[in-house]
Parts: structure tokens; C-alpha cells; sequence
């Protein structure tokens, strides 16, 4: 069944979801949170479309693909913007990202 | 921090969403289509509280435990539906929903 | 300011979503369920990028344009498939992707 | 139909929705960004709680009227912390999430 095959593809996405949700809540608290405004932003974006494209393969769209092709991109481009960054944070929403990204674009080839 | 604390949490919530998500096609494949109509509905409900659950306690927001809890009244109801049925991805998801109601009291307690 | 700038692609983005939320559940209550399966499919995939695509637009994300340009195009494929059935709501919806897909293009343009 | 009963509602939660999502980008923008922290955290919570509000009322979900209850409540949340900050986007942001509670008490009444 679908949720299986993608099952590994899912849970990076949700992996990535928390991780940048998580990320953000940390940047809005660092002394230096001016700093960390382009990061908060990319961790919104990435957290919403890594949540949207772990919906979509669950229900096996056949809009799969396509959004996690999307949904690649923006966690590179999250994890490049996390990884200016030294905070624990940052480093561990950069790996999520790297991770998820590699998973969609197995996913959408 | 925050994210460590409610772990077990999200990724209940998340395997809880992905689950309903897919008993929703699942059930939209069944031959008897309309005997299923009330665990589709049931399903969209719960994934979509799952995800926002998810996605707070990430966030550490301050509505983490009123938005667990109705996510266990949401996740119990769906999983009473599900268990109604016999077809595997129903018992998968009344399984998931459980396992999800039961981590989300423990989080609003 | 960037919200007043794509007012009318969010509101159309919002407006697509309910009406397409509002076509998978009258579905749902047709007799013939069975024959709305596609359609239900299709909507729930257009709701959930509408929402996804009328966030990043009220963010002013830098992601906006690729996320509306994919918007357009499942709403094309919402809209076609609502075209097929005579039901009021599936016209309504119809009407609504039409325009949704629309904006979006004048949005990533 | 239940989303012509509900459109009010759902164009309120749609609204603040966006307003939310504006406010918490414009927030970002602020020169004096960490004074505006709670601004944007109660900014996410609102925009997230203001969407699955208007998805379960498109879908007339039978727990819409508890998702609203709840969603009346952030909104006054939200409401009362923009309200202590004088930037445009606030006080707009303020409005809509007024608006918006009062709608979702009308419809979890």
C-alpha cells in the first residue's frame, strides 16, 4: 500500500516539520532573535509544506510527487539558512532538512 | 526542551494523522463506498487536529495542553468509528487513534 | 504592503478552499457516492494547497510565486473533475478553482 | 446548506487567518523585533487554530462547534496581546481576531 511504500518519506517530512517548528520557537528566544528573522521565516515555509506533503503521500495523492519536488527545495533552502547558525537548534533542524530533502527527491523521480 | 519533552506526543499525533489519511483512500477504494461515509469524515477531522496538535507542541506554545486535549476527544471518537469496521486500515487507524488519544490526555493533564 | 498586494489571490485561495472542503463533504451525501470518489480526492488535495498557498501569500513568503504556480494547476484539475458532474456544489466548486487558478497564475507570473 | 449557514464565520476565521500571518511577518520587520516576540508566537497559533476552524465549518464537521469555542478563545488571546503594541499591523491584527471570536462564540453557541 501506498502509506507504506512512502512510509519512510512521511515520517522524514513530520521529522522536519517539528524540527523547524521547533527551530523557530528557539530562534524567537535567542538574545540575539533579530539575527535569526530570515531563519524563523524559512522554518514557517518549511514546516508547512513539509507538513502538506506528508498528508498528500499518506493519502496517496497523485499530487504526490510534485509537491514533494517542491518540498525539496524548500527544506534545502532552509537547511542552508540554518546552517549560518551555530545554535543546537539550528544544526539539528539543518540535518532534519537535509534528510527530508534527499527523502522527497527519492520520492518525486 | 520543549520539543524532547512532548516527542513521544508528536510522533504519536503524527503517525496518528498519517493513518487517518490513509484509512480516508482506503476507504474511498472500498467497494461498499458508502457504508464508509462516516469514517472518511471522521478521519479528515482527526488528521487535521493531529497535525495542528503536533505543530503547537513543536512550537512549545502556551495552547499546547486545550489543543491535546480536544485532539484526545477528536482521536477517541474517530478510533470508536474505525473500530466499527472490519477492514485492516480501519483497525490500523482505531489503533493509531488510541495510541494518540492516550499520549494527548497525558500532555493536557 | 505585501497583504494588500495579493488580497484578491487570498481571497480567492480562501473562497476555492471552503468551496472545495464544502464539495468533498456534499459528495460524500450523494447516493451514488461511489462516483464522486475522484472528485472528493481532488478536493481535498485543492483545499489543503489553497490554505497552504494563502499562508505563504499573507507572509509575504519568498516561496509565494512556486507554491502559487502549483496552486493553479491542481486547481485546473479540481476544476476539470467538478466538471464532469452535474451536483450544484461541484459547479460551485468548479467556479471557484477556475478562478482561484487564475489568480494564482497573475500571482506567479 | 451548512456553508452558506457558516460563510460569515469562516470568512472570519479566514480574515484573521491572514491577519494573523501579516502581522507575525510584519512583526519580523520590526526594528525592536524582540519586543514583539509574544506578538508573534500568539500570531502563529491564531492563524493555525483560524484555519482548521473554517475547514471544519466548510466540511460542517460535527466538532466544529467545539474547534470554534476554542478558536473564539485563542482569537481574544491574540486580540489582547496585539493590542498592547501600536504598530498598524497590529492593531488591524487586533480587529480581525475581535471579529473573528465574536463570530466563532455566535457559531459554538
Amino acid at each position: 500500500m501506498a502509506q507504506q511504500e512512502h512510509q519512510s518519506c512521511i515520517e522524514a517530512c513530520d521529522a522536519c516539520a517539528a524540527a523547524c517548528d521547533h527551530c523557530a520557537t528557539a530562534c524567537l528566544s535567542e538574545p540575539n532573535v533579530a539575527a535569526m528573522v530570515e531563519c524563523i521565516k524559512s522554518d514557517m515555509d518549511c514546516a508547512d509544506i513539509c507538513r502538506l506533503a506528508s498528508a498528500v503521500m499518506a493519502r496517496d495523492s497523485s499530487r504526490a510527487q510534485e509537491i514533494c519536488s517542491l518540498c525539496a527545495s524548500i527544506c534545502d533552502a532552509c537547511a542552508a539558512e540554518c546552517e549560518k547558525h551555530q545554535h543546537e537548534h539550528c544544526k539539528q533542524c539543518a540535518e532534519a532538512c537535509r534528510k527530508c530533502a534527499d527523502e522527497c527527491r527519492g520520492m518525486s523521480r
